[in-house]
């Protein structure tokens, strides 16, 4: 593991993004989301992401300096159609909306279809909490999860976003995909040749896959099969609710947007393609004063975490609450990467003719 | 099993409630939700719970005739104390209110606090998806969920409830419990001295429980143990995103309204006391036109049920629709009641006063 300064590291993969086209503040503000997601641990949203996202960019699946086109807008809403840009940074804007409507009238909302993949959902959802507001934040996503009694993949890992805030800048924020785990955890299964917990997919007769390997495969060559969603196979343990989640998701992100669901949203060869994003920031005043809704939220927080932990365990978290320590251990000590990643980073920035700066 | 003609069963058990002292529109609403949970085959939460509204009612912890008093109000936002008045009822007028505001500004959201149990969940979200909106309902309930790596119970089953519009009346209904199983399945599991799928609770040293009596007492004792969140135990399966979910419903029903949140919220002997609800109604041309998007809305469940059915299943549903094909089927063959329920029903009418009249 290699600790970067996440100032150092910022700049870094915008110097990246720059070269491969975008303006500066897109490419900045894009940085800074990948890196947010490092300096939180989660890893698989992280900056490994850059490569597949320069790839995007010059195949022209993802186009940058993209202005989205207004569809639709009211004082409460706004629906945005990205254009194919880049949606790390679109979404942000978007986000940005939402706040400044809520700001003016208690609530806004932005839908966007025709984006990319956007990083963590947390990420838009923390910016209206930080601004007294609630916030939410959802994707749809490629087609990977297989609805309750199905045998093929219908819906994304379509995560939820949802953020509010407490007293002191802390907060609860969580950030969940719709699915039991997200296809990243498989490949990780057929890395260490494991086979896969009952629950967390099916193959191709729709029934519980234990065979990472072959159902990797059947995924990518759309033979059936796939992931399943949060509450697992059947009904029993509740699957049919992850299932109604997911399409939740799809209907706030592509239906209110005009844009594509279901089935039909695909990954190409290099990137997610165009899948919708949905974000809503609510004034906290709408309902109490904010002091009192935060002093009742850190109360909240308090008790969650003062529960009795369960034989073998340490602490009891709340949603959000590892990820905020670890980006506060990250901010001190530097954004951890693996080896790997940071070689590939840096091989990748090499070969747009950029070298990294060990001193800024 | 007994069926009864809906608009007899509805007038029944409303004179009951009238016999109970509510106000005669109050009776009759709450009457008709019970009913539809009946109706579409949801039994834990229809008319076999009168007998607990009656005894509530007559211990005077659920009040007839409350006018809630307005804590704030903005052209959006409307925040209630139902000062204990009638959860079913008061929670109809609480969505009126929401579909009011969004028909005048394309949003509106009730926040409800010192209610009672308000029945399912889906009955109000149902109401904007008729009024060409999208329509969320939540409540908090006594705090029976465990949070993941804890061992004692601090949210309640907390449903969501999720309602959007197709063509020709269709519409896709999510109503789910934020825990994995509901009480009410570990008291059938005790009934029946099966021990309980892993999955499912917890005892109260925070693992696995499957003795559904011990289970069941030590939770009537408070010592500790309860309902596992959506996705189960620890977190492999994603139990930490289910007990997201209930705390988020308990941050919009309880932290919204300033009511009683978290381990707060306890059953009395009678009646889930004093818990809080959430109402939101989002009218679609906000985003697009209306026909727009109920025509994707319609392609998108007519997708789903065309997936093919996994090996041994017939049909791939989406939520809401088991219920309306048996809410369905009840408007022409008459509500399917339980003998047990239904001799339990009139003798409860009886002791009021009350002869169940064959004839309307």
């Amino acid at each position: 593991m290699v600790y970067i300064e996440r100032k150092k590291l910022e700049e870094f993969c915008a110097s990246i993004f720059r070269a491969l086209g975008l303006p500066h503040e897109e490419a900045l503000d894009s940085s800074r989301i990948l890196t947010a997601a490092d300096a939180r641990g989660v890893k698989s949203h992280g900056v490994a992401r850059i490569r597949r996202y320069a790839e995007g960019i010059k195949a022209g699946l993802i186009k940058g300096g993209i202005t989205p086109t207004v569809l639709h807008e009211t004082p409460i809403s706004l629906v945005l159609d990205a254009e194919g840009g880049m949606g790390l940074s679109l979404s942000k804007k978007a986000m940005e909306s939402s706040i400044a409507k809520a700001k003016e009238h208690g609530v806004g909302i932005c839908a966007v279809r025709n984006s990319n993949h956007f990083g963590i959902a947390g990420y838009y959802a923390e910016m209206a909490a930080r601004e007294d507001m609630i916030g939410i934040a959802m994707t749809n996503t490629a087609a990977l999860g297989v609805p309750t009694f199905a045998r093929e993949a219908a819906f994304g890992t379509n995560p939820i976003a949802f953020a509010a805030p407490g007293l002191d800048g802390k907060m609860f924020s969580l950030d969940m995909a719709s699915t039991t785990v997200t296809r990243g955890k498989m490949e990780v299964y057929e890395r260490e040749k494991k086979p896969l917990p009952p629950g967390w997919a099916v193959g191709t007769d729709g029934l519980t896959a234990q065979d990472p390997v072959k159902l990797l495969d059947d995924m990518l060559r759309q033979k059936g099969g796939g992931l399943l969603p949060l509450g697992g196979e059947g009904e029993s343990f509740g699957g049919h609710k992850g299932y109604g989640l997911a399409v939740m998701v799809d209907i706030l992100t592509a239906l209110c947007s005009g844009g594509t669901f279901g089935r039909s949203v695909k990954d190409s060869e290099i990137t997610s393609a165009r899948v919708c994003h949905f974000f809503m920031a609510l004034r906290l005043d709408i309902f109490r004063t904010p002091e009192d809704f935060k002093r009742d939220m850190s109360q909240l927080l308090c008790e969650l975490n003062s529960l009795k932990p369960a034989t073998g365990a340490s602490r009891v978290y709340y949603a959000g609450q590892k990820e905020h320590e670890a980006e506060a251990e990250s901010n001190a000590k530097g954004v951890p990467l693996a080896e790997g990643v940071w070689e590939t980073l840096k091989k990748t920035a090499k070969e747009l003719g950029i070298a990294y700066q060990e001193t800024l």
